[in-house]
């Protein structure tokens, strides 16, 4: 049915690549690139179809995605990438014509900040070139938006309160590591709250605002009140909504370590001027320029390595209150995901693997020609019937409670 | 009545420098060196003396360092350095027929071990050249040692019990600051603990042993069994020693940030390969090797910008208990240095200024013949009489309790 090309190696690319191949009607052709080639070859062998192609590309560099682009022609570039590097891969696919799908709004490296407006920039090139761009389809952002849409189209005539809730109650067993990219984790979470209030966004210090919310199957969770990106698009695509918010759960010890890790400098994202020996032996030192929070990442332990040992479960959904047929309806819809059985079948953690199945049924939506118009799209914008029938079978059931006490 | 050397230009060096150039009539030549040159004409220039020499000199260097020794020809040189240049530099000294004095005894880069051998190992060298070399002759070591042998030649006839105990009750109003070097604070405080007792020496898992105990002017404070180098030496100077220990205060927030720096991998101190831009602008980036502790070190707040802020005090004390004609005597003496006098005197906190005025005191002792024998020596093995007295007169009066609670 058709090509896809997938940038990045981590922890949601393994992911989206068992998925992918497991969908070979619809994936007829798969290529993995990254920066480091042989870490496609790992995820191939993982997977054992040696029939999908590997390739090497530095995603910073628009002519090197070009070059690779050109040569295998793709369908869909799935990029999950660095969120550094969406504007670059977008430039590539309209300089290439090739649609283009992602899991995460471009940041500058030198800024932690959440926007779209660098890549809603690109509409009308994606719209004069005739392609498809999908922005944020993994799962927040991602399904959140495709549950909103859903719950907009089946069940409300007007969403007025909108709360994204994502719980991890997993246990990794160490004392600390991050769930993803611990460099994009401790930016998202060391910047201010923000959200969304009677036409206005109202910002709070980071992690000032939170209070315990009941996940199902779970309990009781301090949750966090964070700016998430997909608030921006849902807030525009729903303006009947009155109030936007993101909550996110942390446990005590994980906040201790990030205010040790703030308070030691170890997050800034500012490079230090750093005089270090050459790794050839050689013994000269020479003066480089290392961003602590990247170095941080080098030393931490590789989410993608917590799989192994990591048990209990996430839960992510939308919970939401809003009129229908003139009257106030509470309705909360989530997906429940177990850490140990998304390492059984991928070798990585619940959190990698709910970000890359959404990635993989976005692109399936595209070749299905269910996703299709030229153009830059959030998720929303899409009808979410087929995503979401894809969602259950595709390893992330959800479910739904009407009339629920929200708790928000 | 001499020159004198004094190599590094940190904290305590400044500390040191200051109180060098207050005696002027012993010290009546006196050069600073150190890496950076720049460092050493801010310390001459905050004295106020342009009669001070300075100079760049690599400490990992012997052959640099005979260079500068055999040029300037000092009587004694100070090492201030870091403890991994303590052999370079006893080294160049034997070349050069120089005296040499330090506050710390040598400890290899890769591993963080306190054990006076290596130096003790240069004992007939020094001798057969004729030249004194004096280790550890800052506070503890360095003062610790010297009451006990003050204690042990006026008050008892057998030193049994031996408790040193070191209290640091400032407060610089940061969230988290090493008081001296982080790198070598960080070391000394993770490796584990050591004591004497009975003729061995018993290891404990780091920081496990704590009890709180009370200090003079300060109160009660948790205090920590640590290892530390003095103890070697000093057991051995008075085989009558039964147990033999060194306990440290830390806050409960201080030892949290210890926690999640071990813990995040930042206390490491083997070296990590990392991929950096080099600092020219070129966009060139290179392999280079970075030990974390040592990266850290360049993030965290330098020990030397403290001493504005830092209020309160420490106390540094020997809690001793023996016998005197017969009878169980315990005699507890200590000084207690107020961070603030510290700062206004020298610019630096009272941790800088208990290790560097000792120092200096210990060049002193040299320079008047009152500590000068061939070999090397541990400052316990020098008349403590003319050191107490002037202890007292350049800062760091001190305090005897006899009959006392000891608490240990």
């Amino acid at each position: 049915m058709g090509k896809v090309l997938m940038i990045g190696a981590g922890g949601v690319a393994t992911v989206a690549a068992f998925k992918i191949a497991q969908n070979a009607d619809v994936f007829t052709d798969f290529m993995i690139a990254s920066r480091r080639k042989e870490k496609c070859d790992r995820i191939v062998e993982a997977i054992g179809n040696p029939a999908i192609k590997t390739a090497q590309v530095d995603a910073d560099d628009v002519e090197q995605l070009k070059a690779l682009m050109n040569s295998y022609k793709p369908d869909i570039v799935v990029n999950l990438a660095l969120p550094y590097q969406d504007l670059t891969i977008m430039e590539a696919c309209l300089a290439c014509g090739c649609n283009y799908l992602d899991t995460a709004n471009y940041e500058p490296r030198d800024k932690a900040h959440f926007e779209y407006s660098w890549q809603w920039a690109y509409k009308e090139r994606f719209e004069q070139a005739g392609l498809t761009a999908i922005l944020g389809c993994g799962f927040d952002p991602g399904v959140s938006g495709i549950f909103t849409a859903y719950a907009a189209k089946h069940h409300f005539d007007e969403i007025q309160y909108l709360d994204i809730v994502d719980c991890n109650a997993g246990n990794h067993h160490k004392a600390f590591a991050t769930n993803f990219n611990p460099e994009i984790n401790i930016r998202e979470i060391t910047q201010k709250g923000l959200y969304y209030k009677d036409g206005q966004w109202i910002e709070t210090e980071p992690l000032a605002v939170h209070k315990p919310l009941t996940y199902p199957n779970i309990g009781p969770r301090e949750s966090y009140l964070l700016h998430h990106e997909e608030l921006e698009s849902l807030v525009k695509n729903y303006p009947t909504i009155k109030q936007a918010r993101f909550w996110m759960t942390f446990g005590q010890q994980y906040l201790t370590y990030l205010d040790v890790i703030q308070n030691i400098g170890m997050s800034r994202i500012d490079e230090v001027e750093y005089e270090a020996p050459l790794a050839d032996g050689s013994g000269k030192t020479v003066k480089v320029n290392i961003v602590p929070l990247q170095f941080l990442k080098a030393v931490l332990p590789n989410p993608q390595d917590l799989g192994a040992n990591y048990d209990g479960e996430t839960s992510i959904g939308c919970r939401i209150r809003g009129m229908k047929d003139g009257k106030e309806l509470t309705y909360y819809i989530y997906n429940n995901c177990k850490h140990q059985e998304a390492y059984n079948e991928t070798g990585m953690q619940g959190v990698s693997y709910t970000t890359g199945v959404p990635a993989m049924i976005g692109a399936m939506m595209f070749l299905k020609g269910l996703w299709r118009k030229p153009g830059v799209w959030n998720v929303e914008e899409f009808d979410p019937d087929p995503f979401m029938e894809q969602l259950g079978k595709q390893g992330l059931p959800w479910h739904e409670v009407f009339g629920g006490d929200l708790e928000l």
